[in-house]
């Protein structure tokens, strides 16, 4: 199995109630491929500008990741700057300068076009339809997407909805996207689009899965430390990717296991600003917050004398 | 055991989206005493005026609710009217008609003072102490509140809450009682205040129990019919509180199945008007969502060698 990503890679300014970070590394690409290279390697297709320090590009190699598609060009890297409220669920965009990114074109590197498995970071649906166009034979598709390109181009993002696996979306894009308030029956629209299957984000709330007959609600884990919810959806995505790439399975166990596996990687992430934490992230923290999650949500069947109102309860 | 509570019998006017009722039965009372009935008989003390439609009465006792503590005084009964937009988690109270629920006292018949377990709905906290004084040597006590209670009677709260071993609040109530705003927190904070659990629930998102080193998050389940959520809560607690009593027990493993009976419970209340649903609920279905609960979220242990990036997935 072969996982590709392609995404953003960024400088990003960001201030929450509990500090700030200038021009750090971020963007989806690199999030993604960070909490996904803990599976195995990952393949990276994006741009950065003449600015971006070579430190980053060093630490997405150490990290197993292949940058063959990583071009570097004329100008400058993509940079945003958000803030964050207390209520950490809701980004606040406070400037998103393209710069590189304006510009980008991905182009794979003929050994990338074998991929098994493919995630199409958030960027233009066009962009993601020119990716999958030259993958050649993929066995699992994944893509994510936002509000803007549910608003701007609605058409090529059907386009592309045909042509993927997995859509990863959250409460407020399922609804937009499906033009239906009730999220169940609007994550069951989005799989009349195409894809099979359809994985909801609610932040610090979980996420949803839903592909034919099965639904999976998954819990995020419960943080007393919150620090940046910055790239807590693309570390999900990479952690899912790159646990389902590895089990080289689909199967719906395997589904399930994948998903809380991007609740591991995002809960992580978000314990500490930008790519912080998960530069020190051990396999056996991993390991250890995946049990975390089955104590925090398992529980046993219910006895089987417990109902019946026989009114003998004294 | 035997289960004695305490709150609101009202007639409710809403509307939603989905369409409107006109002074249907409604109150915290009458959907805890529902909810709870299907484990075994109820204790109910509460209030009604002369005009409170005797079909209600009969309901509620065929139900087998103890009503030997429902007053019925001179004057009208308590009424709310109340709407939701298609964000069915937000109620916007129109009016509220306290009426004899203004002068409510609540005295507990002598053969009530001997109950084991206590449901004190969200009422003035002065009068959840004054039936706490009422009830000899209770085993487990619950309570409900709001933001109302927190804002202008904390001082009372903070005094009940000594007595109590488990408080139901939701998010918004959590924070504003701890003065904080990470949820984790909070709950912890307000474990210190006095109850050995706190259960905070999140409408859609389902809930979140805390008892010193304890966490259980359960999902609430994913409805493609949701008509009215009135009453969510206070089902929520009947269906913790009746299983709970019926259980006679208070291991950990008991606290999680009395959560998700409560979800079960409260998950069924919103799928029509005001008790219509509940109504025509069967052992049998709550036993059948209880399985679906559990289909819902559980998944299994991670394959020993699926983590380590050596490198070698192809």
């Amino acid at each position: 199995m072969s996982l590709l990503a392609v995404g953003s890679v960024a400088l990003d300014s960001v201030e929450t109630p509990f500090g700030r970070r200038e021009e750090v590394l971020g963007g989806s690409g690199t999030y993604f491929s960070t909490s996904a290279s803990f599976f195995g390697p990952v393949r990276l297709v994006a741009v950065v500008g003449e600015d971006f320090p070579e430190e980053h590009v060093a630490f997405l190699r150490a990290r197993g990741v292949d940058l063959s598609g990583l071009s570097r060009v004329p100008g400058r890297t993509f940079r945003w700057t958000g803030r964050y409220e207390f209520d950490l669920n809701q980004a606040h965009t406070l400037d998103t300068q393209l710069n590189v990114f304006a510009d980008f074109r991905p182009e794979l590197p003929e050994p990338f076009r074998d991929s098994s498995h493919v995630f199409l970071g958030n960027i233009d649906p066009d962009l993601q339809r020119r990716v999958l166009d030259q993958v050649r034979t993929p066995r699992f598709v994944a893509a994510d997407t936002m509000n803007f390109w549910i608003g701007a181009k609605r058409a090529s993002l059907l386009e592309m909805l045909k042509r993927v696996d997995l859509l990863f979306v959250n409460d407020a894009e399922v609804r937009q996207l499906a033009g239906e308030h009730n999220v169940v029956r609007a994550a069951q629209a989005v799989l009349g689009f195409g894809p099979a299957a359809v994985v909801v984000k609610r932040g610090e709330y979980g996420a949803l899965f839903f592909s034919g007959e099965e639904v999976f609600a998954a819990s995020a884990y419960p943080l007393p430390e919150l620090f940046d919810p910055t790239g807590a959806g693309d570390s999900f995505a990479g952690g899912f990717m790159g646990y389902l790439a590895r089990a080289g399975s689909l199967d719906p166990a395997v589904m399930r296991r994948a998903i809380v596996v991007g609740g591991v990687l995002a809960s992580y992430a978000v314990e500490r600003f930008s790519l912080e934490r998960l530069r020190s992230l051990t396999t056996d923290e991993i390991r250890s917050r995946y049990g975390e999650f089955r104590r925090l949500t398992h529980f046993e069947d219910l006895e089987v004398d417990i109902l019946g109102g026989d009114g003998t309860r004294d």
